[in-house]
């Protein structure tokens, strides 16, 4: 029998970017270091190959080596959630059982976002076969509800049919519907779930409510300033440190995210090839991008984060 | 040199069904068989794995072993237009580099449909991408336009873009938008491409604006009659015919497309075997199946199509 990993824990988790090289390949090597610096810069633990992590232009193969290159180079696996949640079960299936035999703390799942007004029946199924295709006691899923992304909601009713019927098997949610009322009424209907916002927006808030931190694609560049909140939370100093996070993320949001975070990478380590995308993303425009550095300097970045 | 293939011809493509096992692994004979059924009764070509053929539900492999299977059962590859479109170009890439090497007669190509709200100019670059890596003079793009679905429409200056740059790669659209206004401004427009309509209801129209055919989900049960549309088009009897195309097409829309389509096979093959759907696409229920069932024979399905 296996042994069960050790739960992921609370805190502050980056939804990494996936550097790429000028030929648009992972950077195993820049990718392994960034999740280094950010162990060591505020966040409890990291979701590789998530949204901001571009994981869906990624084939599965791609997705495999990236995972075996950041666990090989000394990252501890236990501190991962890796996204495995591809339109296709064979495909999900796949990645789920690598990143299992990496020994993961868990595994982030969309569901399958091709087909558009689909069931709760038949994302239900899709869910049923995963686990008993994957049929390992390791398996710790993390429902992904971005439905603003994927277009496809987990409904109410049906998050309730899953954490029902596979309460070893669900361990939590990202919510990244950004609806504070959603993910407070999950928080409180499922205790036993991790619920974790998937905005720092939100993670004063849900550290009140006793959830577990929150995961965000803007923790990669403000994990530190993030971590302090999540310390301090129940201080009334938490509340303008958490002011400025939001303020940092406002700033962000004005841009396309995921091209303005690999902008302000490219500055703050002077590495340009972090500029790069794969299609259909592009990297800012010159003029944007002095933009937003000069944006964030006006807020003391990075100074202050 | 690679030979270069014969241009698809004309005329009534079905958007082919997939045929699944009761363990959701493709049925390579039945769809072979399918195929043969296909180009014997109507339809001058076949799309094979695209939206209807459940595409993206399945890996890469699972898509190469099914034109593998079905090339190697004696279908003409030059009648197949071969959907290839995934999220991440190196899937989208590898499949293309597939269906050329079994000399297919074009390739039907999705834009990348995780991210939503991107740019053109992200779009053209993932196309240009491809037509670089893929570096092929069989190369004959149809573009797949779907935004009902994917959520990623071509806009009318990313169509004119494509076209302009890759005049020798881009063969032609799939309009599946549902707007007849957009088919035929396409149509127009750029004279040289064959702009498909994703629907038999614009067929006899297309055909008289001088267009190829159409191409269709339900041409996987009507294609004689559609095939009748096709070869008198110009003559008024060819109107009620329409009609009729259009009446079938109503009571199918009625229900899930794929599920009901797979339903109506199953019955008029008497194979159970065909109701098989990956998740998330479901069986119709048993009443729905009953009813539509009913509905079918009050148009007098399927003698007279």
């Amino acid at each position: 029998m296996p042994r069960l990993p050790e739960s992921l824990p609370d805190g502050i988790y980056a939804a990494s970017l996936t550097p790429v090289t000028g030929r648009l390949e992972i950077d195993h090597q820049l990718l392994t270091a960034h999740c280094r610096w950010l162990l060591a810069n505020g966040c409890s633990g990291i979701v590789l190959l998530g949204t901001t992590g571009e994981a869906n232009s990624f084939s599965v193969a791609e997705r495999m080596a990236a995972l075996d290159a950041v666990v090989d180079g000394g990252i501890a696996p236990t501190r991962l959630l890796v996204g495995t949640g591809c339109a296709a079960l064979s495909d999900t299936v796949a990645l789920t059982q690598h990143a299992l035999s990496r020994e993961v703390g868990g595994v982030l799942v969309l569901p399958p976002f091709y087909y558009k007004g689909v069931s709760d029946a038949g994302i239900f199924s899709y869910f049923e076969a995963l686990i008993e295709r994957v049929a390992d006691e390791r398996l710790n899923i993390y429902l992904y509800h971005i439905p603003q992304m994927s277009m496809v909601p987990f409904s109410p009713a049906l998050f309730g049919r899953l954490v029902d019927m596979f309460p070893r098997q669900i361990a939590g949610i990202k919510d990244s519907g950004g609806s504070w009322d959603h993910m407070k009424a999950l928080r409180e209907r499922y205790p036993g779930l991790r619920v974790f916002p998937g905005s720092e927006t939100f993670l004063r808030d849900m550290l009140l409510l006793g959830g577990p931190g929150c995961i965000s694609a803007t923790a990669n560049i403000n994990s530190r300033l993030a971590a302090r909140v999540y310390q301090q939370f129940d201080r009334p100093a938490a509340q303008e440190m958490q002011e400025a996070l939001n303020q940092l993320r406002g700033i962000i949001l004005n841009y396309p995210v995921i091209p303005a975070l690999k902008q302000v990478m490219a500055a703050i380590t002077a590495q340009p090839g972090w500029r790069y995308l794969r299609p259909p993303l592009m990297p800012l425009s010159e003029p944007d991008a002095a933009r937003l550095m000069r944006e964030l300097e006006a807020v003391d970045f990075p100074a202050q984060f």
